[in-house]
C-alpha cells in the first residue's frame, strides 16, 4: 500500500464529504446517528468478536494490562456506546446558529453564524468507544472526520466504521464523512498531520509524549490535550470541612483521570489546623505524600518532594504538598508548575476567590469545588471530544461548540462603503 | 549580538510581563493608553525625524515607491496614530467578562471568563502606524506583545516603543508588556515563531508568500491573514441597481485592500441583462476584465481568463468574470477558488440568500452588501489587528475579542463529584 497516496485519497474524500455534511440539516444528521446507534446494538456480537480478535493479538504482542483494559469491550460497554451516540443525537445542533445580529451606522446588519470547522483528524488510543463518540460528535457538528485509533483496536474500529458509514448512507449523507484509517502503519499519522489542504484541525489524545511529538511535527492546527497537573489550594480562609471533602474527592475518587488533583497547596496560616486531618485522610486512603520541608516536618508519612514532583501528573495515589505564604505564592506556583488544566481554591474570602479565578491561567478555575468536575458532561456540554490545554480557540472540555467556529454574516440592502 | 540569546530574553521578559498585564485593571490600562497617545502627539517631531531617517535609508536601498508610501509618516498620520490609541482606550475592556453562568444538577455553577491569550507576537510590514495600533490592542486586551515590524521602519518603531514603554511605566504597568524587536536580523523572526514556551500566538501580516513561509516554519499557533480573493455573485434574482452599485464599490473603491472584490460571478439567467452595464461601468473605470468564454463572447473589452486568474488576488484594476449555471455552481466555485475571506451574493431570493450564507465557507459572507465592509471598524469592533482567514479561534476581522479566549469558571459551595 502506498501510504501517501492512500492518505491523499482519504483526505480528498473527507474534504468533499465535508462540504455535504456541513450543509446537512439536523434531521438528516440525527437520523444517521439514531441508525448508527441501532446498528451498534444490533451488531453487538460482531463488534465483540472483532474486539476479541484485537484483544488476542494485543495479548500475544504483550500489551500492558491497563491498556488491554481500555481496549476491551463488553456487551454492556457496547450498549453504552450506542447510548452515547443517541445522546449526541439529542443535543441541539450548533450549526447555523446566528447570534449578535446588530445594525451598524452604515445600514448593514452584522452578526455571527456558527459553522463546522471542516475536516477534523482525531488521533487517539486503542479505545473503540472513542471511535463511536468521536464520529458522533464530528457528524453532529457538521464536520467530516478522519479517525486514527491505536492500532491494537483496528479490527473493532473497522467494524464500527462500517456501521457508521452505513448509517450515514441510509440517511442520504456521504459515507466518507466518517473515515477510519484502514492501515496501522505509523506513517499514516505523519501524513495526516501535514495535509493542510484536506485537514482543518487535529485533535490528538493520548500520552503527553505522543502529543508533544505530534505538536512538533504538525502542519495543521491542533486542539491539544496535554497533561493534567491539577491543584487544590487551601487558602487562609478555607472552610475546613469543604477543604477535607474536596481534597478527598479531587485526589482519591479516581487516580487515572486528567482532572484528578496531583498537588495540594496550603496557606501557611492553615497548615497547623488543616494539614494533619487532610494528610491523615490521604494516608488512610493509601496516597503517598511528597511534601515540602514544612510538610515533612509535620507529617510522619510524608517524604521529601523534588522539583519534578511539583510538575508531575502522577496518575497514581501520589500527591505533592507544598506550604505557601498565601494567595500570591499559590497563584505563582500554579502558573509555573501546573499544566493549565484545572485548579481549585478553597476559600470563604471573596477577594481571594475573585483573584484566583482571574489570575490562575488554566482552562478551568474553580472555587470550593472538586477539580473532578472538569468534564464535558458535568459542564453541560452533553459530551466531549477531549479537554484542551491550549489557549486559543477552545479551552477545557471541548464539546460540539469547540468543533465549530463562528463566521461573520452581513445582511444588507444594497449598501456600499462610503 | 547573539540573536538567539537576545530573543530568549525578549520572550522571557514578555512572559513575565504578561502575568502582570493580564491582571491589570481597566483604569491602569486606559491611563497608560491615554499617556501613550499624549506622548505620541507631544513627540510628533521626534517620530517624524526617525521616520525621515528610515525613509532616507529605504530610498537609498531602492525600496519600491508603494512601500515607501506605506512607510512614510506625516504630522497628520502621527496625529491619527495618537487618536487610534485613544479609540482603543475608549473601548470596553474584554478581560474578566463573565458569561453564561449556569447552575448544573450537581450544584456547581459553570460559566466562562474572557482572558488574555498571554504573549502575542506580531510580524508585520514596514508601517509604523501598525506598531502603535498593535501595541494598543494587545495592551488593552491584557496581552504582552512582541512586535516585529519591517526592518525599514526600525528607527521609527524604536521611537514609538520608547513612548509606549514610558506610558506603561508611568501607569504602574510593566514596560516589557510591549517590546519592539531591536534588531533587523531576520533570524529573530525564526526564533520568535518557535518560542512556544514564551509566545502563545503569532499574528502575521504582510504578503501571502511571507505568511505561507512563516506558517510552514512556525511552532506557535498563528492567527493568519492570507489573501483576499473576494467574490460578488449576481444571483438569478439579483436587483440590477444593487448589483451595479455593489460591484462598483466592491471592485473600484480601492484596488489594494484585501476586501476588494477580485472576481465576479453571474447566474446565466442574468447575463444578458446585467453583464453589459456592469462591464461598461468597470471598463469605464479602467478595470481590465478577464472572463470565461461566455463573457468574452459578449464583452468586446474582455480577454480570456486563465484558471490562475480565478484563484488570484489581483490587488489591481483587474477582475475575473465567470458565468455560472446558478447558485450551486457559484458556491462550489467560491469554495474552490476563493480564499475564505469575504464573499457576497446579490439576490432578492430568500432561499438563495440563506443557502449562500450557510454554504460559502468564508470568514465573512454577505447578502446585498459590498465586500468592502469586511473590516473591524465597519463591524463595530472598534479596531482590528488583522483579518483572519483561519478556521479555528477567530475568523475575519480580529479585534480585542479575538486577542482573548474564554476559560471555564466553576463556582461551588463544597461540591464533590459523585
Amino acid at each position: 500500500m502506498d501510504i501517501e497516496q492512500y492518505m491523499q485519497t482519504v483526505g480528498s474524500d473527507a474534504r468533499a464529504a465535508s462540504r455535504l455534511i456541513a450543509r446537512a440539516d439536523s434531521h438528516a444528521k440525527n437520523t444517521a446517528l439514531c441508525r448508527i446507534a441501532t446498528a451498534i446494538r444490533r451488531e453487538s456480537d460482531t463488534l465483540l468478536a472483532a474486539n476479541h480478535d484485537d484483544l488476542a493479538a494485543a495479548r500475544a504482542a504483550g500489551l500492558e494490562p491497563a491498556l488491554l483494559d481500555r481496549l476491551a469491550l463488553s456487551a454492556k460497554s457496547v450498549a453504552a456506546m450506542a447510548e452515547g451516540v443517541e445522546q449526541v443525537a439529542a443535543l441541539p445542533d450548533p450549526v447555523g446558529e446566528i447570534s449578535d445580529l446588530k445594525f451598524r451606522p452604515s445600514g448593514i446588519q452584522v452578526g455571527r453564524m456558527r459553522v463546522p470547522l471542516g475536516v477534523i483528524g482525531i488521533i487517539y488510543e486503542a479505545r473503540p468507544n472513542v471511535t463511536a463518540d468521536a464520529a458522533a460528535l464530528c457528524l453532529k457538528s457538521g464536520n467530516a472526520s478522519i479517525l486514527r485509533g491505536g492500532s491494537e483496536a483496528i479490527r473493532c474500529n473497522r467494524a464500527i466504521a462500517t456501521l457508521v458509514q452505513e448509517g450515514l448512507a441510509s440517511a442520504g449523507l456521504p459515507a466518507n464523512a466518517v473515515q477510519v484509517i484502514e492501515t496501522t502503519d505509523r506513517a499514516a499519522v505523519g501524513h495526516l498531520i501535514r495535509m493542510r489542504e484536506f485537514v482543518d484541525v487535529i485533535v490528538p489524545r493520548g500520552g503527553k509524549g505522543l502529543i508533544a511529538r505530534l505538536l512538533a511535527e504538525s502542519r495543521v492546527p491542533m486542539i491539544q490535550h496535554l497533561d493534567g497537573n491539577c491543584h487544590v489550594y487551601l487558602d487562609d480562609d478555607a472552610d475546613p470541612e469543604k477543604a477535607l471533602q474536596i481534597v478527598e474527592n479531587a485526589k482519591t475518587q479516581r487516580y487515572g483521570t486528567c482532572n484528578t488533583a496531583e498537588s495540594l497547596l496550603l496557606a501557611r496560616s492553615v497548615v497547623a489546623r488543616l494539614l494533619p486531618p487532610v494528610a491523615a485522610m490521604l494516608t488512610q486512603k493509601g496516597v503517598e505524600i511528597r511534601g515540602c520541608p514544612e510538610t515533612v516536618d509535620r507529617i510522619r508519612e510524608a517524604r521529601a518532594a523534588s522539583e519534578e514532583d511539583y510538575a508531575s501528573e502522577f496518575l497514581a495515589p501520589i500527591i505533592s504538598v507544598k506550604v505557601v505564604a498565601g494567595l500570591d505564592e499559590a497563584i505563582a506556583h500554579i502558573n509555573r508548575y501546573g499544566s493549565h488544566h484545572t485548579d481549585a481554591i478553597i476559600t470563604e474570602n471573596y477577594t481571594s476567590a475573585m483573584r484566583f479565578l482571574r489570575e490562575v491561567d488554566s482552562a478551568s478555575v474553580m472555587v470550593n469545588a472538586s477539580t473532578r468536575f472538569a468534564d464535558g458532561f458535568e459542564y453541560g456540554l452533553g459530551a466531549e471530544i477531549g479537554i484542551s490545554t491550549d489557549k486559543i480557540h477552545a479551552r477545557g472540555p471541548v464539546g460540539l461548540e469547540g468543533l465549530t467556529s463562528q463566521k461573520w454574516i452581513v445582511l444588507g440592502n444594497g449598501e456600499v462603503r462610503a
